[in-house]
Order: C-alpha cells, then sequence, then structure tokens
C-alpha cells in the first residue's frame, strides 16, 4: 500500500441521465435518488484513494437548490479531500443540465464520509493524502473542524 | 384547506426487503439506496401533512451506525415534526431486522426538509403542526434551532 | 421457538408510491406489480410469525376494483390470519391514495398462503396463531374452510 | 374491429431469465415476481384478441408448485380461452428450466381476466372467441363456470 | 452431450412491453436497452444449442429502421444459425407491434456471436448446428463469411 | 446554433459499479448491459455536440475482450469523431477496474452513430466536427470509410 496519494487520484466523473422512474409528479428528479446517485460516484472516489471496500459512514448537510428535469443530464465529480486513519471525507459537485437547451446549473454539492474495511467489515487504515491545488487545500483545510462537527453530532466526541 | 393538523395525521411506516442491488461487496445495503428509501417515506409524510406536492429542500447530517445484511427487512417511520411557512421538518427513524434470527437494531435517524409547492414548483403555505405526545413536543422545539442551522449551512441566513 | 404467537406481532404496513415504470398506457398501476407488492410485505409477515424463510405456496382469487393512479400513494396491510403444520395464511388489505386530493379507496384485498421451510426448502413447523380482535377471530375461523378450497383447486386433497 | 377472432391469434410466449433481483434468500424466484410476468405476458395477449388497452380484472386462485432458480429461465405462455362482453379469460403456462442442467418443469398456471377498455377507462366490447383445437375447446367449456365462481366471489353476483 | 443439434431446437421467442423508463423524450425505445433485449434473448437460444453457460463474444453491425414507442409489443425471435468449436453465431428478428392500432413493422435484426464456457469461463466444444429449412440453409451458408469478416475486426485473424 | 464544434467540446465520462443483476451465472457483465451503458454515454455525447434530441441509427460490429466482474468499476469514455448532415460517429472506449485489486483493463471500445432529430423525429443539420489531437483527427479520417461500410450494410447505398 501507498502511504500517500495525491487528491487527483481519486477524481471520478460520472453522467447520468434523469429517467421517468427518478421523477416526482412534477418531472423532476427526487432527492433521494439524486442522494443514491452521489453516494455511488463518491464511494468509487474513497475506494480509489484507498484501493479497499468503503461503507458510507455519514453524510453532511445537504441542501438541494434546483431541481434537474426529467431528460436532463446529471454530471457528478467527485474526489477525496482528506484521509484521516481509516476514514476519508468525500467533496461530490453535481451539475445539472439540459443539453439541447443549452442550460447548466450546480444543483448542489456534499460531503460524504467513507470508511475503508476489510472483508470482515472492520475498519483499516487508508493512505494520507496529499491536495496539490489552492482549492484542494482549501478543502483540505476545512476537513478537520467539518470532521469535529459531524462527530459531534454522531453523539461520537 | 386545514389550518392545523395533528402530529400523528403525518405518520408513514414502510417495510422493505434488502435486495442483492441495493448491495455492496459485502453484501451490505448501500448507504445511498437507503438514503433514497428515507427521502420516499419522508416525501409520503410531508405530503400527508400538505396535502400538495412535496420537493426534498435539504437534508441534514445523516450517520450510518449499523449495515442491514442482504435479506434484512428494512423498517422506516417518518412523521413531520414542525411545520414553518411552506416547508416542513420531518424525522425518519430507521430500523433493520434479521427475522429469522430475530435480532433488530436502530439503524440511523435523520431529519428531512421539504417544501410544499404548487403545480409550477412555487413554494405554497401549509398548514400549523400541533405537537401532542412527549416526544412529539421535544422534536418540534429542536425544530427552530434545526432551521436555523440549516438555513445557516444553505448560506440562506 | 415459540409455540404460540398473537396475531398482532405479525403486523405489516408499507406505503409505497406508484412510479412510471409501474403504470399501463391509462397511467394506472398494473395488477402483476400490485401482486408482486403484495407477495413482498405478505412475506415479511409471515416471516415474522415464523421467524423462518418463507415461500409463496397459493395465492387466493384477487379482484382489483379500483386502479392506483401514477403518483398515488398505496398502502399495504399484512397479518397471518391462521397458521397449519408449516403453512400460514396471511390476510393483505390494499388503499390507495391522492393525498394532494385527499381521497382514499380501498383497493382490494387478498389472501397469500406462505410455507415456512429450512435452508434447503424443506417444510417446518410453525408457532400457533392466537387470534385476539373480533376481526381476528373472523379470519381465523374462516381459514379452515379457504384452505379446503385451496388444497383442492391444488389438486393436493 | 373484426366480430370474431381465433384462439391461436391471442397466443403469446415469452422467455426470461431469473436475475438476482427477483429471488429469495433461497436463490429461488419470488412468488410476487412471477405473477408480475404473468400479468405482462397475458395482458399483450387480451390486447392481442381485442386490438385495445386492457386492465387486469381479476386473478383466479394460483398455486406454486416449483421453485425457478436464480439463472432459469422462465418460458410463459399465454392465451384467450374465452370472451364475454368486454371481458377476456387467458390461460397461462409456466415452464422453469436450467439448460445447463437439461432440466424442465411445468411451475405453474393460471387464469387471468382482462377487460377491454376505451382511452378514458371505460369497458368497451371484445370479439367473441373460437376456439379450434380439442384443448382450446375444453379450456372454452370450463370458462363459463369459472367467471361465475370469480365474480361470486368478487361479490359481484 | 449431442453432438449434433438442429437449428429449431434453439428457437427462442420473447414478447416485451416498452416501458416508460426505456425510452428516450421522444417516447421511443432507445437502442441500448433493444441490444440489452437482444443479448438476453440470444443468450438463451447459445444456452439451448450448448447446454453450458454462454458469454457475448461479438455483435456484428447493427442498424435501427424504426422506434418501437411507449407501451408497444417488442418481439425478438432468435436461433443459432451455425455453431464452430466453441461459439455459435445466432440471428435475432425484432418487430415492434402497436397492438391497439393494429400495425407491426420489422424494427431491426442482427447476428450476435457467443462462446460457451466452462465454470472457470474457459471455451469449451458444442454440438454442431444442422439447418433443416431453406432459411436456416441460407444462414448457415453465410455464417463462414460473417465469422472471417468478424474476427478480421477484432483482429483475431 | 454553432456552425463548428471541435472534439473535445463532445467528451463525456462515467463510472458505473457492476451490480449483481447486470451479471450472468458467472458474476460477469452481460454483453447487453454494457451496450445498454454505451449507448446512453454515446448519446449524451451527440447531444452535447449537437445540441438535439438524437437517437441511435447503428451500432458497428462491437467485439467483448473482457468480462467486468461484480463490484468492478467500469469507466466509459466517448466523444464524436465526425459529423455529416445529420449524423454523427461517436467512438466509445471501455475500461474495467478492480480497485481493490488495482488492476485496469481496456474491456473494449466501439462506434456509434447517431442522428439528431427535431420533435417530430425528422433529421436535422448538426455542427461541422473539428478534430485537434493526432488522435482525433486519426478517428476523424477513417469515419469517412466506416460511414460508407454501415451505410452499405444497412442497404442505405
Ligand atoms: C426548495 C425550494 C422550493 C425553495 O424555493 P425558494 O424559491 O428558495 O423559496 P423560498 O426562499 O421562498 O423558501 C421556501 C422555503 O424553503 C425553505 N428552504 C429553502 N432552502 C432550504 C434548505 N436548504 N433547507 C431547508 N429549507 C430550505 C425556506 O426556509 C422556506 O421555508 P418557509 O417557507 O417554511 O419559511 C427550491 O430551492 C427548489 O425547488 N429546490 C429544489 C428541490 C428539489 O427538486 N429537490 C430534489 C433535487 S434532486
Ligand atoms: C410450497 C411447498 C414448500 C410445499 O412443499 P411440499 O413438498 O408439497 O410439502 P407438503 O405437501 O408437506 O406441504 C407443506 C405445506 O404446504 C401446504 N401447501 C402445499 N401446496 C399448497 C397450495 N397450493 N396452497 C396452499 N398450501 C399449500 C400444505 O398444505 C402443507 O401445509 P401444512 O404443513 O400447514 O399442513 C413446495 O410446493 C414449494 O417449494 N413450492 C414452490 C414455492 C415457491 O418457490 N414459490 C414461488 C415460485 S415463483
Ligand atoms: C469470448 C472469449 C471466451 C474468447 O476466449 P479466448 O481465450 O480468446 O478463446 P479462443 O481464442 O480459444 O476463442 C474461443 C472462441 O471464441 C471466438 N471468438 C473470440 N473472439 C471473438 C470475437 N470477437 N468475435 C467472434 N468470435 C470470437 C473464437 O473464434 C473461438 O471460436 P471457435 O472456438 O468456435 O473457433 C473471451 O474473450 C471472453 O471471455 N470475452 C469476454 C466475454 C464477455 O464477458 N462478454 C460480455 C462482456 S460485458
Ligand atoms: C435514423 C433515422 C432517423 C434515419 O432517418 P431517415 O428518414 O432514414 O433519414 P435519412 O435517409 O435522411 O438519413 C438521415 C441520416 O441518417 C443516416 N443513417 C440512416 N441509417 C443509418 C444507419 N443504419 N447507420 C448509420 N447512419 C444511418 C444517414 O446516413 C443520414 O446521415 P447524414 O444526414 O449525416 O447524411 C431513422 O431511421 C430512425 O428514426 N431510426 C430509428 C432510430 C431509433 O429509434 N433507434 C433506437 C431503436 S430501439
Amino acid at each position: 500500500m501507498k502511504l500517500e496519494k495525491k487528491a487527483k487520484e481519486s477524481f471520478v466523473t460520472s453522467a447520468e441521465m434523469v429517467l421517468p422512474n427518478d421523477t416526482n409528479p412534477l418531472n423532476n428528479l427526487m432527492g433521494g435518488r439524486l442522494l443514491h446517485l452521489m453516494d455511488v460516484v463518491a464511494a468509487i472516489s474513497a475506494q480509489k484513494h484507498s484501493n479497499r471496500i468503503v461503507v458510507t459512514a455519514s453524510v453532511d448537510n445537504v441542501s438541494f437548490k434546483h431541481s434537474p428535469a426529467l431528460g436532463d443530464t446529471v454530471t457528478l465529480e467527485a474526489h477525496v479531500t482528506r484521509a484521516f486513519n481509516s476514514s476519508m471525507e468525500v467533496f461530490i459537485r453535481v451539475w445539472s443540465e439540459n443539453i439541447p437547451n443549452g442550460t447548466k446549473v450546480e444543483t448542489n454539492n456534499a460531503f460524504f464520509t467513507f470508511v475503508a474495511v476489510d472483508q470482515s467489515g472492520r475498519p483499516i487504515t487508508v493512505p494520507k493524502l496529499i491536495p496539490e491545488t489552492k482549492e484542494e487545500k482549501r478543502l483540505y483545510e476545512g476537513a478537520l473542524q467539518r470532521r469535529e462537527v459531524r462527530l459531534m453530532m454522531a453523539g461520537r466526541i
């Protein structure tokens, strides 16, 4: 196992179409379905950093500003912002695009935390993360405080 | 439209089986799939309170304590804790049960916020909520502060 | 294993939304999809009574009075009405609700029979069922005759 | 619209693979999923006879003798046995095959009743059915009595 | 294992309904979803000829002349045209039918190649195929040349 | 509408996990399911170039060298190689990755052709494509000949 990995080694992008079964009576994507898509992309990103099976430990506050519509293309981008012992914080940004109309908006973004586990589900150490760009460094710095907030909210500290 | 409704009028329960496509390589339910199930049940609850189409405005911090396994029964219970102008806070509790083994644990719980909207997606007033039991009153009291935290985190106040 | 269990110990409720892929060209829920939902809820109920893996042995005559529409909430309630040696009769009632319109109708109801099986699929004894309410007693009494009809129709007696 | 159609004009066959999400913890097809598959094939058959949109009116007693396993091929055959005013009785037979092992069994069979409807869901007259083979004639003759039983059980006569 | 089998022993037919989730914004079946349906039916056909697990080795050029619409019935017919050592060419024809309107068109057709494999995924010999009808013989004759083209395009000869 | 667009403006990437329902009895991704994923990503790419609704006109010969396994991450990359009048050729490459094992292979690649259509499904002109890199130019040059082969095979020239 590598001891350190760069933030960019965990970058994952995914493009999905909003299908009828994912929508509410207004023909817009349901929030829960988007959370599901975000979880899958973020899990792939955490896997890339840790080369391990990963499980979702928590999701920070997510808010939904815009509603992707039926037929829109939803683009998700995820990367690990910081690795702790066995846990990793992943930042996910989501865009929604009506390609024929040429409109594109940022739908929302979120922080998910994953824990690397072995075959019997026990937490296992992951490589440290090296941030390189300015944005990566900003996210890396903020991660410590977000970690404290979420552990407190989970009643763990 | 009624001007007031009791908390219990918005109670919704749902029982689901964990199917293969919902699981990770350890045969446990994926976090994103559980968030999806929680969103659907919570949306039905918010619909019951408001008799309106509702959209997910936000999800507070969710943490996952236990992993329901393939074949387990997941039971979700949701009810509205407090209604504001167009928005409603919904509390969702999730249990996971291996019925043949007779084991049952609380998997997690969360607060989702929904906004009632008209046919063109514009926010619209909802009835006030009347809490009755001690638990309902406790959740009702806490709702104001949670609202402030989440609106602040969404950059809305 | 308990030798006896009360009817209410097997109560299961589930709330589902009618999604586009479940509907016919009139935008109503397809009968086969509803039977699928009924089977899952009834199986959870039979599992609760027997604490065993269960398989569907038969479905009595089901008739469809109303068609839940796209976007409606379908609520299913199931409980075991009587247990025999390895088999259990489960009664399922289904309501369909257009929550924004405030309309709710009983869609249909049915009796499914499940057999408790061991890991190799062989039938295995289940606890007796104790009916308590008047309704539970009425269903319990009728179960013996329904059992005869269905075993006769299956060419088993 | 033709006034009469032959039984064979409504023949439909469909072959499906048993996939993981359709199975129970014993890796066998769930009863409700098979009912769903039967309903779709039977609906196509009733459409072929009537050249109309059709809705499921009822399902007669179905019993499950064998369990198709994960990976098996399930073959369904359906045809209309008799047409009344707006309703048609459809007979469905199901086989389950483990092709690599060369084993094939009749899983079960059932009678579903469909009603032809217009665009607003109102029942509409269908062509008479002409049975030709001995088997078709036997099913045609029995249909009248089965119709009485099911209308009685649905509390309609 | 039989050393030879007739073409007709591998015939498979399947009827499917076009559901909302399978369609594009024009409410027509998506090409990729049709390729998926074709692959499943063709795989069952190759299984029937070989009594083996089979994997898709290649798909020849497929072109889409017509678009099945939402609610249409898609009928697929497949059979093996020729068997080589471990590989089999399967011919699939697809029709699309709007049954209420009484219209039926051939949507397209294609050749898929499957390879029979053992439990560890290694190619394994299959029976020879005996064509009987004129059409079967025509397809059998052409198979040799099509095989050369596709192995060349796969860079295998 | 722009008259010309660069190849890179149509780049689309998507990462997907291989789920149980997508696999065969050897626990490997089914060919038809991969074709489905390829079609969706390629369609998004053709939409990006044309800012139009697009339909799949044809798929060139595809061969499957490797089998992505259950739990693997499948990465698809697509871009338009050349635009004609209303049609566009899209090149798709697929990688399969077992991230915990650190293995990554090119699964396969293919050319799909899409046609831009208006709201009634009639072909409509698309911008020209400007290739920039050496690879883009190589694909652009080859497109003319591939177009001739596929139109000939479709019986159109
Ligand atoms: C939620 C939404 C309707 C709010 O619309 P808006 O134009 O911002 O409306 P307003 O500012 O008047 O706010 C309306 C209510 O939403 C609440 N709200 C807005 N953002 C919120 C957030 N992030 N968390 C909680 N509540 C929020 C406001 O507090 C207000 O509540 P109140 O009426 O009870 O006081 C709008 O942002 C939206 O449609 N979002 C997308 C919803 C969606 O489709 N979710 C699924 C996406 S996949
Ligand atoms: C149901 C099943 C377990 C019965 O097994 P069996 O070997 O016939 O066992 P038995 O004759 O000992 O009967 C066992 C019980 O099943 C009941 N049973 C059998 N067929 C039945 C039917 N059609 N309807 C209702 N009960 C039935 C018997 O009455 C008996 O009940 P009891 O123990 O309470 O007296 C067996 O037929 C089976 O596995 N069927 C397939 C179930 C399945 O997979 N369903 C989904 C298919 S898609
Ligand atoms: C197809 C596969 C089994 C061939 O294995 P291999 O080790 O190359 O085996 P061989 O070279 O001995 O070839 C075996 C047969 O496959 C045929 N074959 C190989 N590639 C082929 C192609 N692209 N098109 C058609 N036939 C092909 C060979 O002609 C040979 O046929 P024959 O035995 O009838 O003469 C192997 O490439 C494979 O497993 N591919 C992945 C299949 C898959 O999972 N598909 C779905 C992916 S999503
Ligand atoms: C593809 C389609 C729009 C072509 O329509 P048409 O009336 O034949 O139109 P034209 O003859 O004017 O051809 C339009 C373009 O399609 C191209 N085309 C047609 N058939 C093609 C084929 N098999 N392969 C590649 N390109 C093809 C033509 O070359 C032409 O391209 P150009 O405008 O760049 O020169 C039409 O056949 C169609 O709608 N097919 C069904 C598409 C679909 O629904 N796919 C999914 C089915 S499940």
